[in-house]
C-alpha cells in the first residue's frame, strides 16, 4: 500500500542527496549547496561514488553504506540511472523521493518514465518529478531546491514551471513576501497538483495562508476539480493557467507535454470550484499580498480616499470593471466629514486635495473606517512638492489597527519619493500597491475572496 | 488677434513668476525653487509685493516695476486676484500665461473662469490653466512645474490632471526614462489638449519622439479628433481615458468638471484616429519605452526566445489575446539553429532550456534576427542558479546592434538577481519589461504603431 502522507517531501526527518557534487551549474552542486546552506536541522546524507565530501560536508560512496536509512531521497544524477536508484532507495525504506532530473516526456523518452512509474509503485515511493526543480520548506529549513532566495512566509506555491517558481520566489523575496513551501512536481508522474493543494490546505499548524497553483495542463482534471471545491473552502488558491489560448496552449504543450485540454474549461473550473482566477504573475502577486493581510475582510463597497484627483478615477473605472460599488457616504458620515476644508468634496471618491496633510487623512479614514458604510477603503496618495508621505503612512497604519471591520490598501504613487513610506507600511503588515488599476485588483480580491467564503 | 504660437510656453526669452515666495508648500514657493534649480538660462523676474528677494534671487514689488517686458508670466497667486493681475500682463506686452491658481470651475465658481477669459481674450493673452501644475520643459530648463524631478528625454506629456501628470514624471525619472515636456492644461480655460498635441507634433527639431495624452472629458471633441488624425502621421499618441467607465466618468465630472460625454465613445475616437489606445498607466509607460527605442521596427510576426518554458507560455497567451503571431520558423531557419542543443526544440516559442548560456542566446538570436521571418524578438531569461544573465544581456545588445529590421525586446524575471543585466540593457538603450505580459504589450503597441503608420 503506497502512502498517502505526503509529510517527508516537507518536513523529513533526515535527507539523502544523491549525486551530491561541487561541479558549478550542475544540479546536483547546487543542491548540495542549498541544502548547506538552509541549516537544515535532521540528518543530512550526501552520496557520490567519486567523492569523500561536497562543500565539507561528508559525501558516502552510496545508499547501501549510510549509517541510517533517510526518510527522504532527493535525485540528481543522469535519467538513466533513476529507476535502478530507486531501487536502491527502497531497499533503505525510503518513501519519498524528489527526482529533479530532466530527460523523461518531456523530451520524449516515455519509456523512461514508464518505468520510473513502475518500479515507484512496486517499490512503493511516492515521487515529485521527474524534470521538477525541486522543494523549499522555509519553516522546516528543507531546501531541495534549485533556487533558494526567500524568507519564510504564508504563501505555498505549486507549479508545473520549475523556471517560472523560480522566478516568482525571486521576486516574493524582492518584495519582501515571504513563502512556506515552494514545490515544483514537473512532469507529476506520481504527485500531481490536487494531491500537493490538498496537502497544503490541510497540513496541521500550517504556516500556509494562501495556496499558488500554476498549471499547463492538469493531468487528473476530475481530481483537481473536486480537489479544489474542497481545498478553497479553507484557504485561498490563486490559479494561474498558462496556455489560456489556442496558441499559448501549443506552447504549453511543447513545454510540459502535458494535454491541457480546451484552454477556455479552466476559467470554468475555477469559477465553479472557488479558486481566484488570475491572468498575470502581477494579479496573482497582488492576491497573495492582499490576502496575506486580510483573509477575513473587504467586500463588494470600495471608499477611495486621495490627493489626487485622476489616481482616483483611474481607480474607479478599473473597482467598476471588476463589479465593485462606489457607494456615495449617509448624511451622518458626511456630517462627520464637516471638518474637513469647504473645498473637499462630501463624495466617494473622497478628494481631500492636493494640500491634504497626515491630519487631513487622518480625519477621513477614521471617520470612513469605524462608519461600517465600506468593506474596503482604497488610500492613494501622490506627493506634491514637499507633501508628508510618511505622516500619511504612519496614521493609515494607526487607523488600520484601530477596532473595525475595514480592509485599508493602498496605492502610492510614483517612484523615489514614495520609496520610504512604502517601506513603512510594508513593515507594518500593510500592503501597498503601484498603480490604480493593481489596487483595484487587490480590492477586488479581497471581495472575491469573501464571496467564495460565502459559498463554501 | 490672439496669437497662435505657444512657443513662448515652453522656451520664453524671459520668465516673470507672479507671487514668488519663499513659504514651505505654498505653489509660489515651490515654483520660485523649481525655476531657480532649473538654472532657466533666460532672464527670471519674480514678484511679490512683500519681499525684496525669494530664494536669495530679486523680487520686485511688482510687474510695472520690472527692467525688461518678460515672454511669458507664471501666476501663482489667489484665484480672485487673477484677472486684475493679467491686465496688468498686457501691460507688459505679455502674451502668455500659465495660471496654477486653483478656486475656478473646479471648485464651481464659473464666474471667476469667465472674467478670466474674457480679461485674457480682450488682452490677447493665451492662457494655461488655472487650476493646474504648470510646465515643464527640459531641454530649455524652463520647470514652471510643481514638480521637477526629471531628466530630458523624449516623452512628452499632456495631462488634464496635474497630479496624475506629476506621478508619471517621478515614475518616469524612476525608471530612468526621460521628458521633453510635461504640461498640466488644468481647467483649460484657453489652450487645451489639442492646440498642444498639436504643438508637441509639429514643433520644429522637438526632441518629443511620443507623446502621452490623459484626458478625462475633451474641451473640444471635434477639434481633438481632427487633430489626432494629424498628429498621429507626425508621432505616436498614448491616449488613457480617465472614466472611461459610468463609475469612472461619474469622478471624473466631480474632479475636472468636465462633461465627458459617453465613456465608450473615446476608444472608438482612439481607433478612427490612430492614436494608442491604454487602459493603465504600465501600458502608457511600456509604450512609450519602446518606441522610444524602436519608432521604425516591429510588426505581426513575433518570435520568443526563452530559457524556461512556463514564462514563455505566459507571454504566447499574451501575445495571441492581441491577435500578434507566433509563426514557425523556415527549414532554413531551422538549419541554422543545428548547433543548438538537440533537446532544444525548434520551434517558436524558442527554448533554449534552463541551462541556456550566453553563446546559446546568441546563436538563436543571430539567426532568427537576420532571417526576416520575424518583426519582433521577444527574449525571456530567468535566472536558474548561477547563470550568467549579464553575459545574456551583452549579447543582446550587441544582435540588437548589428545591420537587420528585427526589434528586440526583453523581459528578465525576476528580482534582484536581473536587476544588473536590466541596467546594462537600458544603459545601451535597450528595453527590458518585468513581466510576460507586459513584453507582450510592448511588442503589440511595435506593431500598432507600425499598422497606423502605414494607414497615414
Amino acid at each position: 500500500m503506497v502512502t498517502t502522507d505526503l509529510r517527508p517531501f516537507f518536513n523529513p526527518k533526515s535527507i539523502v542527496l544523491i549525486g551530491a557534487s561541487e561541479r558549478p551549474g550542475s544540479i546536483g552542486g547546487m543542491l548540495a549547496k542549498h541544502l548547506l546552506e538552509g541549516q537544515f536541522e535532521g540528518e543530512l546524507y550526501f552520496t557520490n561514488p567519486k567523492r569523500d565530501a561536497v562543500f565539507g560536508h561528508k559525501c558516502y560512496q552510496n545508499l547501501e553504506v549510510l549509517p541510517k536509512d533517510p526518510e527522504l531521497a532527493v535525485l540528481a544524477i543522469p535519467a538513466k540511472f533513476i529507476p535502478a536508484e530507486l531501487k536502491n532507495c527502497a531497499k533503505r525504506n525510503i518513501h519519498h523521493a524528489i527526482v529533479l532530473s530532466g530527460g523523461f516526456s518531456e523530451v520524449g523518452n516515455y519509456e523512461l518514465e514508464e518505468e520510473l512509474i513502475k518500479v515507484s509503485r512496486e517499490n512503493d515511493i511516492r515521487v515529485i518529478g521527474p524534470n521538477c526543480a525541486g522543494i523549499a520548506s522555509t519553516h522546516t529549513k528543507m531546501m531541495a531546491a534549485m533556487e533558494n532566495t526567500c524568507i519564510p512566509g504564508g504563501l505555498s506555491i505549486v507549479s508545473q514551471s520549475g523556471a517560472l517558481a523560480g522566478s516568482m520566489m525571486l521576486r516574493a523575496t524582492y518584495e519582501g513576501l515571504g513563502i512556506d513551501k515552494w514545490i515544483s512536481f514537473g512532469n507529476a508522474s506520481d504527485v500531481e497538483e490536487a494531491e500537493l493543494i490538498n496537502y497544503l490546505a490541510k497540513e496541521e499548524n500550517s504556516p500556509t495562508k494562501v495556496i499558488f497553483l500554476y498549471l499547463e495542463g492538469a493531468t487528473h482534471g476530475r481530481k483537481l476539480i473536486e480537489t479544489l471545491k474542497e481545498v478553497t473552502k479553507l484557504k485561498p488558491v490563486i490559479f494561474l493557467k498558462g496556455g489560456r489560448t489556442a496558441i499559448g496552449n501549443k506552447a504549453a504543450m511543447t513545454h510540459t507535454a502535458s494535454l491541457g485540454g480546451d484552454p477556455k474549461i479552466y476559467k470554468s473550473v475555477a469559477k465553479q470550484t472557488g479558486a481566484i482566477w488570475v491572468e498575470s504573475l502581477d494579479e496573482a502577486f497582488d492576491t497573495y499580498e492582499v490576502l496575506s493581510t486580510y483573509l477575513d475582510r473587504g467586500g463588494k463597497r470600495v471608499a477611495i480616499v486621495t490627493n489626487s484627483g485622476g489616481p482616483g478615477v483611474l481607480t474607479s473605472d478599473n473597482l467598476a470593471l471588476h463589479g465593485l460599488e462606489l457607494n456615495q457616504p449617509s448624511q451622518k458620515l458626511r456630517a462627520q466629514l464637516e471638518d474637513l476644508p469647504a473645498a473637499c468634496p462630501r463624495e466617494n471618491p473622497f478628494d481631500l486635495l492636493g494640500d491634504a496633510t497626515p491630519e487631513r487623512y487622518e480625519l477621513a479614514l477614521r471617520a470612513i473606517a469605524h462608519s461600517g458604510e465600506y468593506d474596503t477603503i482604497i488610500t492613494i496618495m501622490v506627493p506634491p512638492g514637499d507633501a508628508d508621505i510618511n505622516g500619511v503612512a504612519r496614521k493609515i497604519i494607526e487607523i488600520a489597527n484601530e477596532e473595525h471591520q475595514t480592509a485599508i490598501i493602498s496605492c502610492l504613487l510614483a517612484g523615489e519619493k514614495v520609496e520610504q513610506a512604502i517601506k513603512i507600511m510594508r513593515e507594518n503588515g500593510l500592503p501597498s500597491f503601484p498603480t490604480p488599476k493593481r489596487v483595484a485588483w487587490a480590492a477586488y480580491a479581497l471581495y472575491k475572496w469573501q464571496e467564495i467564503k460565502k459559498r463554501a
